[in-house]
């Protein structure tokens, strides 16, 4: 079992990191971090569990401890970071130099030149970034662009991209918690997300060009947030790199794979995007836990005047956040990064 | 007093004009019609009131008739049409030839030579194709088409428009009663409203064009329903004719204003566009009811890549379906066609 | 195996029926029937999947029929009926004296006096009635009615009962499918049910009696639908038979256990009954889940002046209809009688 | 005009009283109060507007102050207080010795022996504890307290009031901004709000009883929260003094008006109560603002085995807050006290 730590372990990504290292094959968690005034505190009282079910046994028992302790213990080889943005890059930069294979949901390293901004089926090769050190730091992006970077994917391969628009419909989850009041989302729909856009504007390209140049695509992103438990659903419409029929596009969409070495993967889906062709999905509540949440769902595939249109669907928090993070340790574990 | 009647007073859009005539100052609601089983009851039992407040007394109190039994009334002049989409045509047709003034919601004769496809602010000078006749048919527009192509229209103005992407969150009351079941929308967003698209493929263009050659630009659509009771929120992107600074946009929004016979008319707002500057508007609870639900809320104006992209708000029972139909008739009044 | 067939199996409790029984142990469904418009197409076809996840394939395949054909059929011992009510007692009769065990979720035969009103955990000797029959009627309570009786049965058993007022929060999966309109129950509350208070009234008593004679206690409902997709959640107050402390309430709530043939049934949980002292359980969303919907969840004890308040929230298409009639049916079998 | 201060400004109850004060006939505001960080800063700065509409344009250009300030202003009679629970006790009894009449929304006075806890309607000989004095302290009750003390008040008046069963479904409104997450209360009730219970429990005796010595019934209250706006829906089950027929019940209710110097009040509602006798309502967002908010609806009457049960609903932010202070100190000012 390779030993693990979760940074920022109370809040509602920490909490999945810690749901899903639970029972982990390979993954075992050791250590949690917080605030200082959860440290010292069992992690059973210092967090309140808002996911489904209860809180694992196990990390109810660990001690919240701070990030220096994490740096220094020897037998902690991965450390997952559910930091709050703009707090995170000097921990984990500090940890990487402590050794640790850090894996990181926060946003602030996520173009950062020596850190692969990893979707592995999508860009295992950026690996290459890491390969050889002991201490790392490997990124996953946004909620809202992992999701449609994965959807980009196979079009990228096969067409090529010049230009993406896309509005979302994001969940409540993705906010955090408390996140947003109901008084604001009863009944309404919130056009407006910080920070959001100007992601989605930068990291697919990130995700899709070489280990060292983003790929060469324009995104028009605009973000809303709607009354939605969990599940972001975007609506894109693309310009291909050149034209192609809709069955040509549904092909690259289902025959999508990742590398060989994805394919066992516990947290790997059987398949990364799945098609469904009935006319009224994807939706958040049917669609979003298909394959444990790990897979993302396109529809309503439709073609015509030079833009390709479709839907696609993913859980912000398991293939959006957490998942993503936990398939990325996997994954450099499988290529004997770890 | 003009003396009207309106046709399938008892859906949702039919008691949107039996609210809307109520008390109103030009326009005195005479006779309503509705299927069969409600023919000879008095309105206030043939209809269960949908709407907020209660049911106007007057309307309560008349007898529900048959289409036929209206074009034979020689005391009504205006027929306001809340009839299906599908069954409306003929129906309107034998109103405007028993020599009434027929404005309709229904979509059956939008796209027709002869039929404005009115928004007075807009294309005031559609009204040609009816003048000189007695009986005629004046179509509005979808509910989502008439949002956009409200703030379509001083873009097009200006500028000119050759490409637009629209991506509508569309509110629960446009699917009328009993529409969508709360079991498919709790929690969740329908990718799908069916016809939706096609209409705003081709709508906006017949209204932004002259009254026998539609405008030429191309619309892409993408439509969602939300849960959310009124109001529909579209994200726009748009190419426009020529290189504008958001200033200039800004302006366009702002001091667009229709003919100055509008400026009168009952239901006409103040302004029919506003721009709201607020980073996180417009919101459908919030803005939905601007100017008695009759002005579309502009926001989140961002320019870059050859795109402006804003939002766009409008109420789709009061300015996007029956409220239209109301203000057209009191601007065909006005112009002296009535 | 157990042949079974699902009477209704288009609708939603029908699903829930055809859904428990897909890769059950002992009970293998071979037959569905529905309307006549549904009858000779294959079941994949018919229905419309309303349910999380795929619909069985197993029972994809199956071709619809009618209930004559499936009391001819020598095959099938066990018939669950989702029929409505109204409609259900002559079909449910006849297949009873075709010689099959029907376990019905119609209310008609309810309180019919050889017809067991079963919830095994509580009146398991009600089956006296049908014991030695070779066709049969069990019955299972109202959705509302079964979460509330679960949570009075220990009451009842320790301490008797005198007076109960429940007021009930009824989730939208309890109408059936399309059931509430979005428009009525988003940013709000109906408080009406029709027939279901009077179901409240009588059939707590039939089940908690003897199996000839109700219990002589009396229950004053309220009931009301709330924007809840799953889960009712009731308020009781319950005026004991005798004064009782807190502790012992807790205790008989928590103890409380059916005799040892429920032990090991497919359906049938550790805990009937979950206690849960956290301050602001037990919640529909977090709780209804609980031991895969066929627990109650119980919180919130408070005592004075007399009277015990308390929550009780289940899931009201699992234990409170379908998942109670397949438990009723593997008590039924385990107790010889199939 | 009456000239006034609000203080706890910028919460939503703070706004409340802001609103209605804007273009009160009597009532004019003229300071705010709130928090240290919004002192000094114009209204319309430190305020984020949270109601329907826009922030009134006179109290925008208010600059914020501190209580202390207010109680030294010769101009300022009357102030209304939105002060937090826990606080307000000295602050207002320190702008009463400063001879200001107070009229508070917070619950630390609500039970002094001096303070009248006041509903026109019902208790107006309450405001004796306060005659012939210059500074005072009115308060009203909390927000269920108030819509189900306005139900019982004439059933307490006619029949006598002998135990109250009452179980809550409260708006979200009623925990202010931000109030409570969204991530609690989408597709769920939260069966628990903290304090609600006890002040059910005793402020309505108060109330209902003399000016000195409270009425003497016994509530036993259930409160939860629903996913809705506005509105606090109420299901009551009371034992009355004696026998009656609902006829009798139903005139009580119909006929129950307040004082004669309450008519003419700007606030006050013609009826106080209304029944409203259709199957399915009293419902929030159907109801909420009748007779803009202050008036209560009553419906469902019931009565069998010596218990009434019925449903009332009043708008908890007007009737049950902000709303019921105005029209406290309107009253006070009609009968001579300010």
């Amino acid at each position: 079992m390779i030993h693990c730590a979760v940074l920022g372990a109370t809040g509602t990504v920490g909490q999945r990191f810690v749901q899903l290292l639970d029972g982990h094959p390979r993954l075992e968690l050791r250590s949690v971090s917080a605030s200082p005034r959860s440290q010292g505190r069992p992690y059973g009282e210092a967090a309140t569990w808002r996911l489904d079910g209860e809180m694992p046994e196990d990390a109810a028992g660990l001690v919240v401890e701070d990030a220096e302790a994490i740096a220094a213990r020897d037998d902690v080889r991965v450390v997952f970071s559910a930091l709050p943005g703009g707090e995170a890059a000097p921990v984990e930069r500090a940890l990487a130099d402590a050794s640790k294979a850090v894996f990181t949901n926060a946003r602030d390293l996520r173009l950062a030149p020596d850190v692969p901004l990893l979707i592995p089926e999508v860009n295992p090769h950026h690996l290459d970034l890491v390969r050889g050190r002991t201490g790392f730091v490997v990124a996953n992006g946004n909620c809202s662009g992992i999701v449609l970077t994965l959807a980009l994917a196979p079009l990228h391969r096969a067409f090529g991209l010049r230009e993406v628009h896309v509005t979302t419909f994001q969940g409540l989850s993705g906010a955090g918690y408390p996140g947003v009041p109901s008084l604001d989302i009863l009944d309404n729909v919130v056009p407006f997300i910080g920070g959001e856009e100007d992601k989605l504007e930068t990291e697919p390209q990130r995700t899709l060009g070489t280990a060292t140049q983003p790929a060469d695509f324009r995104v028009f992103p605009t973000c809303a947030r709607v009354p939605v438990r969990e599940g972001h659903l975007e609506s894109v419409h693309v310009r291909l790199g050149r034209d192609v029929g809709l069955d040509e596009v549904r092909a690259a969409f289902a025959d999508f794979r990742g590398p060989p070495e994805v394919a066992g993967l516990h947290l790997a889906p059987e398949r990364p995007i799945h098609v469904d062709d009935r006319v009224d999905r994807p939706q958040p509540r049917l669609d979003r836990d298909r394959e444990d949440g790990m897979s993302v769902t396109v529809g309503r595939l439709r073609e015509g005047g030079g833009w390709l249109r479709f839907w696609v669907l993913g859980h912000n928090t398991l293939r959006g956040a957490a998942g993503q993070s936990v398939l990325n340790a996997e994954y450099a574990d499988a290529v004997g990064l770890l």
